[in-house]
C-alpha cells in the first residue's frame, strides 16, 4: 500500500486545512456551476481565467478593463456582464480572451487550493479526462468540493466520489478519511441515475427556481469535453 | 409541508452554528463510543452524568471527589478510572451514582448542543426508542454527529441517517441541507450490513487497533436498550 498514491475528499473549502496534508494534486469541484463553466469557457476558446474570491477584486479588474464575470447566490451580480452559467459560455465572444471570474463557492475553493503544487478543476463534464490525467500522475490527490457556503453539497461530493471510485479501482487508497469513503458510496448509489438521485439536492432546487434547467442538465452530463482547467501562477489555463 | 416538522443532520460539532436554526430538539450521536456508553451507564443504574468538554474541568471534578471518566483518542486518560467504553459500564459499581465524563468528541458535542430546548443522546443501541420519542414530539429536530476532531465520520452519519429515514417516512421533511439527504442515502446503503459497510470506517480501524472489538460490536448493534439520555440543566439523566 505504501507506494500507492492516496485519494481523499474534503467536503468544503473551509475544511481544507483539516484535510490538506501536502498532497501534490488538488482537484477542485463545483459542478453547479463554476468548474463546469470553466470547462465550457476553455472549450469555446477562452485563453485564461483569473479566479478571484471577492467582488472588490472583481471590480478592481473591471476598472482595469478586463472582461469580468461575477455570480452570487446563483445570479449575475449587478454591474457585471456574465456569471457562471455553462451555457452562457457557449459563444465565440470570449475567444482568445482573458476573463476574470468570481463565484459564490467555486473560485474561492480554487484560491484556497492554491498552495498545492498542481490544482485542476473538475465536474461531471470532464470526468473521464480528469480520471485519465490523475491515473497517469500516480500522485497523492485531494479532491476539494466547493460545497455551498461552507456546507456539504451532494453534487460535488458525488462527482468527487466518482473520481475516488475510479482511482481506488486503479490502485489508489483512501488513507484516513471517512468523507472519502462516504463520497465513494454516494457515487455508487447515484451513478445509474444522477438526475433522479440529485432531485433532492438543495442547490439544484435553488437553481431550478431561477430557471436554470439547461445549466443543470448540462452540468450533470458526464464527459462533454476533455478540457482540464489547470491553475498556473494564480491563473487558469487549459491543460496540455 | 409547512406544518410538518423538519429534520436535518449536521456532520460535526464545529459546524453546529451553520445548521442550528433554533430547532427545539437536538439529538447528539457518538456511536463509537460516548453516547453508546451513556445509554449503557443509565441501563446499569447510573443516576446522572455530567458531560464536561475539557480535561481541566474533569480534574476539577475529580478534586471535588466525583467519579470521573476521561477518554482521548480512544484511550483512558492517565489518572482517571474509566473512559467511554460501553462494556466498561456493564457493572453495578456506578449504581445510583453521579459520574463526570469527558471524551474526545461526544461530550463536546453535547455541550455544543446545550442551547437547544431539548438535547438527547442517541446511538444504534437505542435507535428505536429515539425514533419513537421523536415521532411523538412532532418538532423540528437537528441531529448532531460528533464526528472525529471536527471531521465527518461514517458511523455517526449512518446512525443519523437511520433517524432521518424513519422520520421522513413518518412525515417529517428535510428543509434545506444536502447533508441530511446524504445521511439518509448512506443509511439506506448500509442498513442490511452495518459491520460490512463500516469495515472501512476510520474510527473503527482506530479502535480495532486498541483491541476494542467488543465495544465496536456492541455499539453497532441496534436496539439493545430503550434508555434515552436527556440533558437537564447541563446534566444527563435518563428520560422518563
Amino acid at each position: 500500500m505504501a507506494d500507492k498514491p492516496s485519494v481523499e475528499v474534503c467536503f468544503s473549502p473551509d475544511r481544507f486545512d483539516l484535510y490538506y496534508q501536502g498532497q501534490p494534486i488538488v482537484v477542485v469541484i463545483d459542478v453547479l456551476r463554476a468548474t463546469t463553466a470553466m470547462c465550457v469557457a476553455f472549450e469555446y476558446g477562452v485563453e485564461k481565467i483569473i479566479p478571484v474570491s471577492s467582488l472588490e477584486e472583481a471590480i478592481e479588474y473591471q476598472r482595469m478593463g478586463f472582461l469580468v464575470g461575477a455570480e452570487r447566490n446563483g445570479k449575475i451580480v449587478d454591474g457585471f456582464d456574465f456569471g457562471n452559467s455553462p451555457t452562457g459560455f457557449m459563444t465565440d465572444k470570449f475567444n482568445g480572451k482573458t476573463i476574470v471570474l468570481t463565484t459564490t463557492n467555486g473560485t474561492r475553493a480554487i484560491n484556497t487550493a492554491n498552495k498545492a503544487e498542481t490544482v485542476i478543476a473538475a465536474g461531471f463534464v470532464n470526468l473521464d479526462a480528469v480520471n485519465q490525467y490523475l491515473k497517469e500522475q500516480q500522485r497523492d490527490t485531494l479532491i476539494l468540493c466547493s460545497g455551498w457556503k461552507d456546507r456539504f453539497n451532494l453534487e460535488d461530493t458525488i462527482c468527487g466520489g466518482a473520481i475516488v471510485d475510479y482511482l481506488v479501482a486503479e490502485g489508489s487508497h483512501i488513507s484516513d478519511h471517512d468523507s472519502s469513503v462516504a463520497a465513494k458510496y454516494l457515487y455508487q448509489s447515484a451513478k445509474t441515475n444522477y438526475f433522479g438521485f440529485l432531485k433532492s439536492s438543495s442547490h439544484r432546487r435553488r437553481l431550478k427556481k431561477l430557471n436554470l434547467q439547461e445549466d443543470i442538465k448540462y452540468s450533470l452530463t458526464p464527459n462533454k469535453t476533455s478540457v482540464i482547467p489547470f491553475l498556473k501562477e494564480g491563473e487558469l489555463i487549459k491543460l496540455g
